[in-house]
C-alpha cells in the first residue's frame, strides 16, 4: 500500500509537471490508454476520450503555460482505482482538484481529472472538523 | 454490467433527489458508511470523511433546498468502482459533476462529489468532438 501510495503521488506529480510546463507530450503519458477517460476543465463542460482530453490541454498549453502547483496531495484507495485530491494554486487563486488513477500495465495513469476554484471562505461552524481530526 | 449501470443510475438519482428535497436523512443513505469520502462543493474546499461531509450537506439545506436536477448522466466503469459525470441544472446556471460509487454490501454508495459551475462558451476547434463521437 505504501509503495502504491507513493506511486500515485508520483503519477499525480507528473501531471502537474506537464502541466506547469505546458509539455503535450509528458501530458499524454499521465493519461490512461485503454481505460476510458473525463478531463472537466474549470468553466467547461466534461470532455470523454483520450483524443478529446489530450487536445484540450494541447490547446491550453498554446494559450498558456500556467504557474501551478500543487500542494496538500491525499490519497484514497478505492480497491483497485485511487484518487488524489488536492489543492491548486495559481496566479489568480486556488482550485480543489480530484484526480483519478488506474493502474494499466503496472503503471498508475490518469483517468479523470476535475478542478473547480475556491476561496478561502469560512465554512459553517458545524462543518469545521475538530483540531487533529484530518490526520 | 447492465444491471450495475441501471443501480449507479438509479444511486445518481437517489442522491439528486436528496439534494433537491433538502433532505439530510436521504443523503445520509446516499453515501458511503465504511469506505473514505470527500466531497468538493462548488466553491468550496475539499471536504474528508463522512462526519464532516454530511454535516457540510445538513448546512446546505438549512440555507436552501435548490431546484436542481441531473442531465446528461453518464457512467464510466473502473474495476469495481464507477463514477458518473452529469450537468447540473439550477435556477443560477449549470454545474458539471463527478459522483464516484462504491458497492457497500451490495450497494452503490457515494464515494465523492465535485461540482464546478461552467458557461456554454465555445470549445477550441481542435477539441470539439466530430459529429457522433460521443454516441
Amino acid at each position: 500500500m505504501w509503495d502504491a501510495q507513493q506511486a500515485i503521488i508520483e503519477a499525480n506529480l507528473s501531471f502537474y509537471e506537464a502541466f506547469a510546463t505546458g509539455d503535450a507530450t509528458a501530458m499524454a503519458r499521465v493519461w490512461a490508454r485503454n481505460e476510458p477517460v473525463v478531463c472537466i476543465h474549470p468553466g467547461w463542460q466534461p470532455l470523454y476520450g483520450r483524443d478529446q482530453v489530450l487536445a484540450s490541454w494541447r490547446a491550453i498549453f498554446r494559450e498558456d503555460s500556467p504557474a501551478i502547483r500543487c500542494e496538500g496531495a491525499r490519497v484514497t484507495f478505492l480497491d483497485t482505482v485511487a484518487h488524489v485530491t488536492c489543492v491548486e494554486r495559481i496566479r489568480a487563486g486556488k482550485l480543489a482538484a480530484t484526480n483519478i488513477f488506474i493502474q494499466e500495465e503496472g503503471v498508475w495513469r490518469m483517468v479523470h481529472h476535475q478542478a473547480s476554484p475556491f476561496m478561502d471562505q469560512p465554512l459553517p461552524p458545524s462543518v469545521i472538523p475538530p483540531p487533529g481530526s484530518l490526520n
